[in-house]
């Protein structure tokens, strides 16, 4: 079938308006016309090639939400007319201890990303969520509750998740301290999701400006760090820490701000590795985590608990010829909190 | 009390005969003729004052053995005659979160080191356990077993409960992979005891010489890393690995090598923080966390289960006057495992 969206078509370039096909249907697939496409900061990452090498022509978006409008012979999850949601893979082996358990975005022989991922046929490129139609295997979309602003939805399928995975599977709620540090595009959702999970939150954030915001997403409390001596204060306060600060940071005074068994998560991905002090590890059994997405089964479990707490991703929505615009925003931290596009404007 | 010891005056001075006054007994203190004295490298870092600031005169050592000599009014724990074993802390505050949940050696305030510290008077030094005699509040001693070797049981109270403890608490056991790096006075424990737990053991060495020893201890693998592109086949691999190199080490081959919820526990000190990449991290939500020996209660479960299963560190047995010549080997890793002092010499 043929899709507009939008397109880079080498490392740096501006995106620009695109024609291509999709496939059309196979038995399990379910075709969707997408209503918002989240634009995430890893999008700018891998457009501009800043990662690993890139595969081009490149239609970025993993933060896609939309309507089916048609299914393919065997699907029985989704009916045509209803709220659909696709995130950060489209496949992966299905076969490996990781995807048997739910956890696809582990998969031993790694997810089949959205975009920038050639499939599983080894050719195809995958192209992403800019774009107005989408085609997708049954099985690695999820159902969207109908009481959401959409808008506010697409993100979920990428920051959302990003956040959700780890506070639930360190098992952020009530009698727990979880500390956000950043609120950006993923660390407001954290608030909101560590809030709503019921454990008494903190915000670290270098701008003050933003205790306002904090404090309405749930936050019930907000530290400034621009003077890091601040974090003294803290010393073994926190269960749960996620960093959501892509930048190069000194992790050592939020590790000892981490009470006994308390664990510290690592969302970004910052160039250089972290100094890390095995002492401050040792002295209350701390650990460093990372985490990465979540699977099916918890992004689905995610959009559920998101329609009964009426959570969403604050956003801004946009026509798709401001896109290249919205990147150096995006790069200026310069959002409240992520860019949707419109998808009518493809 | 009269004791005889040896005492290190000034850092890096040599050990030398002392003879000192221990307390007299309050109501709930054991008075020990102590048996067996182990020599953990901490010792030499801290008669050398290679770590913090030291206190001088000091009678190392936190690996204690011997036989209860006599009991306060109101003692309840222990009888005369019994055998009794100290390690690493003879007090704490006993009233934090640590505390009552049973893990003093993460006492919000401190716990009270066996030497090299001062009483929670403030003002007594507390002198460790090169020494025939030894006094110490029943709350702060275990049982120990009577089928045991009893000079190889002093290095339990540290190098044993060191490896027993994380492997408790990231529940090594029957279907999970473990290894452990380095195989010395730590180490070796590790292997004895990761064994017995019935974890598939692995031993990561740069010492060819070794496996042969490894293997008897019950080591199912023996991976020889002085090659480290070695670890490359053993990628995803480990459930838990234990590193007890207390050298400067690449982290990234081992954390590679664990598997999906891996955990990579450090017990060593290094001089200098360890580098780690977020994207290791994420890529299979590992762990890099750190342990500190054990409390109380896991200090006598473990004296049980070695007990139970015949657990003893491997021993090279000395008299007092061999101390200086056993720091020496010590540090050139030139003992098979630990060196343990012949008490009846001091």
């Amino acid at each position: 079938m043929k899709a507009q969206g939008y397109v880079v078509h080498s490392a740096g370039a501006l995106l620009e308006p695109f024609e291509f096909d999709r496939r059309e249907l196979r038995p399990r697939d379910v075709g969707l016309e997408i209503l918002y496409s989240g634009i995430c900061h890893s999008d700018i990452h891998q457009a501009r090639e800043e990662w690993d090498p890139a595969i081009f022509p490149m239609v970025p978006g993993h933060e896609i939400v939309g309507k089916v409008t048609e299914i393919g012979s065997q699907v029985s999850k989704f009916k045509v007319g209803e709220l659909i949601g696709v995130g950060v893979f489209i496949d992966s082996c299905r076969n490996c201890s990781s995807c048997l358990s739910g956890l696809e975005q582990y998969c031993l022989e790694e997810m089949t990303g959205t975009y920038n991922a050639k499939e599983r046929d080894g050719k195809t490129i995958a192209f992403g969520g800019y774009s107005n139609r989408f085609v997708i295997d049954e099985d690695y979309a999820v159902h969207v509750p109908t009481n959401l602003e959409l808008s506010g939805v697409a993100p979920l399928m990428c920051a959302g998740i990003t956040l959700y995975s780890p506070l639930k599977h360190w098992q952020a709620g009530p009698g727990k301290k979880v500390a956000i540090m950043g609120l950006g595009g993923l660390g407001h959702m954290g608030v909101k999701f560590a809030h709503a999970l019921g454990a008494e939150t903190t915000v670290f954030s270098h701008s003050a400006e933003k205790e306002q915001d904090a404090k309405a997403m749930g936050a019930d409390h907000f530290v400034i760090t621009s003077d890091v001596d601040v974090l003294k204060k803290y010393q073994r306060n926190f269960d749960l820490i996620l960093n959501t600060v892509s930048a190069q940071i000194d992790l050592e005074p939020y590790l000892q701000s981490l009470k006994l068994d308390g664990t510290l998560v690592v969302i970004g991905l910052p160039g250089k590795p972290y100094a890390v002090k095995a002492g401050t590890l040792l002295g209350q059994r701390r650990s460093l985590a990372g985490s990465m997405i979540g699977g099916i089964r918890e992004l689905q479990e995610m959009l559920y608990f998101c329609g009964e707490h009426n959570i969403l991703c604050d956003v801004e929505v946009i026509a798709a010829d401001y896109i290249n615009q919205a990147y150096d925003r995006t790069v200026a931290s310069d959002v409240k909190y992520r860019f949707v596009i419109d998808a009518k404007t493809f």
